[in-house]
């Protein structure tokens, strides 16, 4: 039988091992269908920090999670072999040498014939993660949510940072550029070209407002379209959701998605060939409730639930 | 003339008794049509605690609600008798104990007749509650408001706990079956059956992804119809309602309802044969804000807006 | 060239002036088409206070925001000349005395051609920056969004306090009444005619029950016709928004408008005469993620957005 | 017998009404000995806001007091009959008004033969609180624990406010100036000046530096010579304590006086003829562990134990 | 070699398996010297709940702990072995049936030659730990850190709570009474004879005020004396530190022992036949900084460093 | 005249520009004796991050200071020109380059006569900063305040972080290490020798058990001694400060020096000739009171109180 996690009802849920969902660890991902890496990282922020400490608290907060998904009827853990495999040992005085340790654990993983799901940090991390990924399945398809593009050019001169990496994955051809979809899009910047350069590179970028009022099932239906029949990425940042939703995040914007439309995103991408997943910018100082960690936590949930091969009862 | 909270303009309202809306305390029920009893616990509860401070943080909120519901026109001080009754002295080192020390105080209170509304304190409480109730008026209707169906069969094999009432409940036969109502039951769980149960006993069951995006008006048109012509329970767990609307609780869930479903719901209820309520899991310790606690007050004093007798100017 | 914030990318978000958007200060509003005005008062609250840190807490947070506007074209900076004109020396014990200094500080600034947004602080501020308003506009119109009509008699005996402004602003003959809209009342009140005295004035009153899940653009569109065709003032008190998007506010109201709706109400006053504004109502020791500090410099960049003179891309 | 406060063994702590100690409380000062008397205001602060919630908030920590006083052996209520009157209703947006009302207030109360604790609240309230003491017994001595020596000639023009209430006990003759003791003063002024004024009244001062590393019984030694002999009224600042033991204060001041000494200072009052004290500025929304709150009213609780007549077991 | 915590140096602190230090985990006490254990239970408390979560947030904090005590100079990771022994698997309904559960575990931990170390939970845990210990080593001798004497005959009737394991100890005879010492009471009680039990069997009880202001070296000279020549017991209480120093705990009581104090406690009880110890009563939802239980961490890590056979470089 | 601080007499505390005591600001050293300077990082961080803020809160809170010191007499504005020179515009994602920006910045303030006071930040600035003292007064001694040595050999393989500035600062010949004296030091580390290198380097090493329970007036007669006759830095890491003083630093220590003794330190540098200091680790996410801001605002304040020049009245 897969791995499963501890039950509420075996050991008292503020208790056990802080392991996501309080499932087992693994030194390696050999033999896993399925496994959860955190990257302790926020060098690469630029307004509040405190991202180092999102994987210890969403993995906290995933002690809350029962196995099965009364909604979707999916059961992860009837057919899917997950494990924690700990956390990347990231180099936090040194944002260059972090993003390469980033890049060569994911290269020992992926030898493996497993998905991984991050657990962030900061979204800087998403473009290592993607260097490995496209080594093993070429350029993929992405779908990414987030209140910034993060395309910049650089910040303060630096190529690598919180707000360039898919400009980077492109110009290093790790993504399929038809295939990308950016939704959530909004807030300030600097000029008016700011999301043109998405578009002109064939990203289909569903802006906030797009989504405002309205359930975004057919939107998903829209983005299975375009991005299925191959491997696909999808990159999470928890400031694609209001501030209201998810205050605990490092640059907060007005106006987002709710944690419903959240939690249709991801179901949406079920039927895709996932290949790897994402969950970024969870910024415990500013999780006062804790409330945004335990968001987080059933968005990486819902992403187990939509893998393929995740049974359904 | 019935008794009348403290007006905001004779006393400022951060001064005061803390008594609910700052009514006169009452020590029997006799002569009140409606009476305010908290159920100061948590030890039913299986994650955070807290919510033993419950009813001292809502009544301390509710001294920002003035007598006259705008909205609705409800003017409940114009004809309800109403006083707080103060607390039930519960014994916080033994669940069992405390629960039959909440049914014998309601007991006392429903010699009389009149409305209880209790503030709890954790969800265990609403069983002993409905044992007292269904003494006095049979097997009643419910409308039950939550994120969890709370119909475990135990937990860590104990048959009192804040995930069983209702279980416990319809075994008992406090609860005529056919005329039980549960809206916002959500999350995970361990099989697929979870909710399924309910439904066998008869229960609408009204998942949270029903609600999401529209207004609850013809949900409650619908559940009058089958709640109607006999006595009804009102039971509020306020994680029924979405963290970012109530993160002050102690078992949160993602993809809850808003603030206005809930009010929608209570204020549905108008026309029923409400014969006691209660708001439950509410827990200081996460509510840094406060707002979780001025939310349930406000619920609370919907009830009452909601009351068989209750006048409207 | 106008007056440029710091932009982000040559000076880090968290470092540099207070100033709104880390704008230049200025002493004088001579030359300036538009000027940030700090009211840190709070003597003018009835239940927490805290407002009077309210001005800090906004610039803070404004140095998050970039200079366009993405999903309205705004580029404000590209012509209007704006700049930090600091804060009113408000004399913190007594509320007469405040009233008057603000006045007295607004009639300097508007000796020049500017529009000032004042941001708070107690909505007590409104009325004496009505004063100064009519004095050179003569009664305008005005767009009031609040959980409250703040036009109660008065309070505790005294006239002026944040909760009869826009009494007192009739009163003394300072708005274009047929041209008032009221959005997002709502809440508990004394009397069935709490709203009523508006309407009779010939307000137009919408009711946050009005404003329930859909957008409101439609409404916007009738505000427009309803003010438009001379100078408008708009007020905007955080706590018109719900408390989920809002929390850090000192009367909170359960069941108010979204954050979305907020942005779309000033949104919508684009095209409209707009002489001056305000943001009011921010109490930071309430605002444990400074989220609500955050939506509130949003609000106030949009105000700018909507300006006439204000250019898109 | 005196009046008990409600035993933690009969009822939770955290349940039951919120008076100090949960005592009963009373409409009248007739026949009591000693009442406690909320003073809820914060309109006479300069830097942060808050204390309008103290007396709230220092009442429900209050509840984990128990009746006997393990280590001076007072049992306060074996002899002193003693009730909680409730909050003074104050005006909160007129200071002046306030005043006033406190004034009236007491003078109520002191027509009765009892000794009146007051719970604050700003320090502005001592002034009118000393005004009904000196109509009663003359002209008094005063202890007066703080970090501020609070006699400013005015503060913006204002002759009342939190910095100035002994200047004018002083000069409307409410002081017996060769009996009045300051402790703990200390932080920053404008001027040299700024403590000798105090000393050319008379006073003894002691500022902080004094008290650094030491008990202060030898000090209650002399100022019970200094001060004994007459009627002494008792008023303590909670900053008087350093910011580590009483964080929630509003205008803090760094190198102050432990909790230990606090405890010592009132210990050390025993044996004068205390006619009333009075425990100010504790700022709730900056008290966010609670325990500045718990320690205020442990202080109340040493200020009864300290009183003429209360017995020793 | 022994077990060795993992270094900051290997990994960022804020990274890695939540273990006590970091070090590995184990299912069994064999072969080790040290087990850390944590008892994840509130549900014995009278005031403040939320001490379940105290084993989460001390090992949490002791991340931040490097293996090497400078200031003694103990190598504990030199020649001990060690290991984290994860949660007793409570009951969280049911307290006794969890007391049952406690001393079972300890039992079959203590079939091998190891030193517990408690990591609490609330002090009811005691109890049950004693009954263990006593079972193997005989009655012992204890040292008591505590503002409270948990004497209490009982609370609401029930017989082990957390006011009660010490009086029960000695009923059940797991205590040598004569060598018993408790260190830190204060606060306020009910009775004149609170203490006087205690003194009646034979224990040393140091009041806080005998503390006050001195190094506690001298007193521990004396507790070794008293104490010595057998097994010893050492229980320490966060709440017997002042709130200043330790504010995240349940029942704070002012006065108290400084942090320093608590470490020369711990230190002086090198050279005692430690067979085991308890650190309990953090409550983290009030532990806003994480500094109560980083204290409690350090605490922890200085009993290892006293323990008999802890090597010094 | 010297530049004044805005009086409080003359703008409310709350209000006004956020410069350090609400000074001027300047954009050269030129003509000022002191300019206070904020360096805005926390990339050298290694367990929580957040300093990045220090400046920022730091600043807000030295509004409460008035110009007098009464304590010691000190009236620093009476005498030197002090201005605020900003922020130094470092780089938020390279560590490297950021130190390198600091040197530059420094040494354009230096060549102005003029005593730097720099604001942190981690510990890291130190380094850079002494590069730019050392080039113009040659080595220098130094009085360094901290919990830690902060000698390490390198971080991860970094050179440059927050736990190694003194080591390089000796090996690049920046120190005069006969006349460097650490106080505070304590905690955890790795080996025996981890103070023993600082002691080999000639430095005086007190740690802090030297230092409990006394005056530290003593051994600063001594540290003048040390380091007197010669250009001295000050450097002050508010982690040399006990958490109950401090809890708003990123990586707190137990057992450390009170605020008292923090006072008695800098105050105890008066006489000697320095010629620059820095206040540095001040992390706000965790300084939930804002009174760790308040303590180092002082701090900073007492700097400059003990400046050679500095008139006493």
């Amino acid at each position: 039988m897969p791995n499963q996690p501890i039950s509420g009802n075996d050991l008292a849920r503020f208790s056990g091992p802080q392991t996501f969902m309080r499932l087992p660890s693994a030194d390696t991902a050999e033999g896993l269908d399925v496994g959860f890496i955190g990257v302790p990282m926020d060098i690469g922020t630029s307004w509040r920090s405190g991202t180092r400490f999102g994987p210890k608290q969403v993995r906290e907060q995933s002690a809350m999670i029962r196995p099965y998904n009364i909604q979707t009827g999916a059961a992860p853990f009837d057919s899917l072999h997950c494990a924690d495999l700990g956390d990347v040992a990231i180099n936090t005085f040194d944002l260059k040498a972090t993003i390469d340790i980033i890049t060569k654990d994911y290269d020992a993983h992926l030898r493996h014939n497993m998905i991984p799901i991050g657990i962030g940090g900061d979204h800087t991390m998403t473009l290592p993660i993607l260097r490995s990924i496209a080594r093993k399945h070429g350029p993929v398809a992405l779908v990414h949510v987030d209140a910034h593009a993060d395309v910049s050019e650089d910040m303060f001169g630096v190529k690598v940072a919180h707000g360039t990496p898919f400009r980077r994955a492109v110009e290093e051809g790790l993504l399929d550029c038809d295939r990308v979809v950016q939704i959530g899009l909004r807030g300030t910047g600097y000029t008016a070209e700011d999301f043109d350069w998405c578009r002109d590179q064939g990203f289909r970028v569903v802006q906030a407002e797009e989504c405002w009022y309205k359930s975004l099932a057919p939107l998903m239906a829209e983005v299975r379209d375009k991005v299925g029949g191959g491997p696909v990425y999808l990159s999470f940042d928890i400031d694609g959701l209001d501030p209201s939703a998810a205050p605990g995040t490092g640059t907060p914007e007005v106006g987002g998605l709710t944690a419903i439309q959240g939690l249709e995103i991801i179901r949406g991408c079920r039927g895709l060939d996932l290949v790897g997943c994402d969950l970024v910018e969870v910024a415990p100082p500013y999780d006062t409730s804790g409330n945004t960690s335990l968001l987080a936590a059933n968005l990486v949930f819902e992403m187990l639930c939509s893998f393929p091969g995740c049974k359904r009862r």
